[in-house]
């Protein structure tokens, strides 16, 4: 969570204008081959790993914070971050884990410290096209790069928490929001998708089902099938229609009491 | 957003021990004659209306705040409350908006004041018994009373969005979460529970198709059917069963996909 551009001895001063008690955390997910992955930074002072975070400016919007951090690291704008939980546990102000947080950022900790506060930090995710990103390192960090969900490297703080606590708000949204539009390439076989569904969800999906369920939301288009050489069993090709995708995103799948 | 059981005079002075730049608002739902509703307080100030909201103590749970702040206007506790949105506007920093929040309480806007900052708020919610509830206002309002959702009285500051994210967010749920054990009495007909979504979702369903539905999830339960004078046409009543149901709202309504 402590990614910040800001300089860390204005951090100590207190002088820079920054939101008190609060910090952002973004865990961004991204799909590779088969497999559900989140951007990660390495801290350079004791390796361990942890989410892109961090502050919020005392005139900027919430929101607009969770984009400016997500865009330093990634090089990506216009993407769908979504709020998913705010983890306010009283013992996130407790020295002890406080220490961890400076040791890592080099600051040293005194009584008058911008950090000795309690924080409470607010969760994002947000879904990314994977080959997009260039993922960038911050100065407190000797790397800056993708991680198996199923197989988390040692976490610092609270994030691997807060990890999981991301992946529980995306499988419940997986029943009432439409997931795929950014993860995956313009167009793309049914069987992709579902491996989507089925890397989120952690267990295999029935095939038929699946498209049944799938085709049934109205947020799908089947494409020309494009014979090339030898792929004349290549399957379907499909493409989300935006407008239905971003009217579910909002309002939700139908659904049929 | 400003019903502190602590005295004004120290939030001035700054002297207590709250978290800073941080609130938190309650929307509290009930259920009575087929109609939604919200439990407000009226300040005694201008009369606006106003959420059940508060702040953090330094030492406090997030969730803890929450529910002190709820079990103080209801007399509730062991309430279901959840977390829906943050609410992180820069605008909620502006002295316009500080200046009224302020002419409620009585309290002098100087330089120095703790509200001189910008303040996110945390909203959580809540879906309480209507008949249970014993409504307490606080010291600095008139009166605390249910509202119809559907026909608020004049409100302040941003509270009327806040109720409308609210309803939104439980409109969400309903398409993967359990809702209606904490509205509705133990036993009750299907009729009722269609009621309660009809009015959350604020259209009416097909009454086959949604007894279909409901009873496919497996978290309800038929009672023995009471026979009692004319009422030999009374329709079956039915109850949640505890575990299915809580175990429904973690993981979400089983989905088929």
């Amino acid at each position: 969570m402590l990614n910040q551009s800001s300089p860390s001895n204005d951090l100590q001063t207190g002088s820079v204008q920054l939101l008190p008690a609060v910090s952002l955390d973004n865990v961004i997910f991204g799909f590779h081959h088969n497999e559900l992955t989140v951007l990660l930074l390495q801290a350079k002072s004791n390796q361990g790993w942890m989410l892109p975070g961090g502050f919020i400016g005392k005139e900027e919007d919430l929101d607009s914070a969770a984009v400016r951090i997500l865009t330093a690291r990634t090089g990506l704008t216009n993407v769908f971050l979504q709020q998913f939980y705010v983890f306010g546990s009283a013992k996130r102000n407790r020295k002890e884990h406080l220490g961890d947080v400076l040791q890592t950022l080099g600051i040293e900790l005194t009584a008058e410290s911008w950090f000795m506060q309690r924080f409470i930090t607010i969760g994002y995710y947000a879904l990314v096209n994977y080959d997009q990103v260039i993922p960038h390192p911050d100065e407190t960090s000797l790397a800056c790069s993708w991680q198996a969900v199923r197989e988390l490297p040692p976490m610092l703080f609270d994030h691997e928490h807060i990890i999981a606590k991301a992946l529980h708000a995306l499988r419940l949204q997986l029943n009432y929001q439409p997931v795929g539009y950014t993860l995956l390439p313009k167009e793309f076989p049914l069987k992709s998708l579902q491996t989507v569904y089925e890397t989120i969800l952690g267990r295999k999906l029935d095939r038929s089902n699946f498209n049944r369920k799938l085709l049934s939301y109205g947020i799908l288009e089947k494409k020309e099938k494009h014979y090339s050489g030898a792929s004349h069993k290549a399957p379907f090709l499909y493409s989300f229609r935006e407008d239905m995708y971003f009217k579910a995103l909002e309002n939700g799948l139908e659904k049929d009491f």
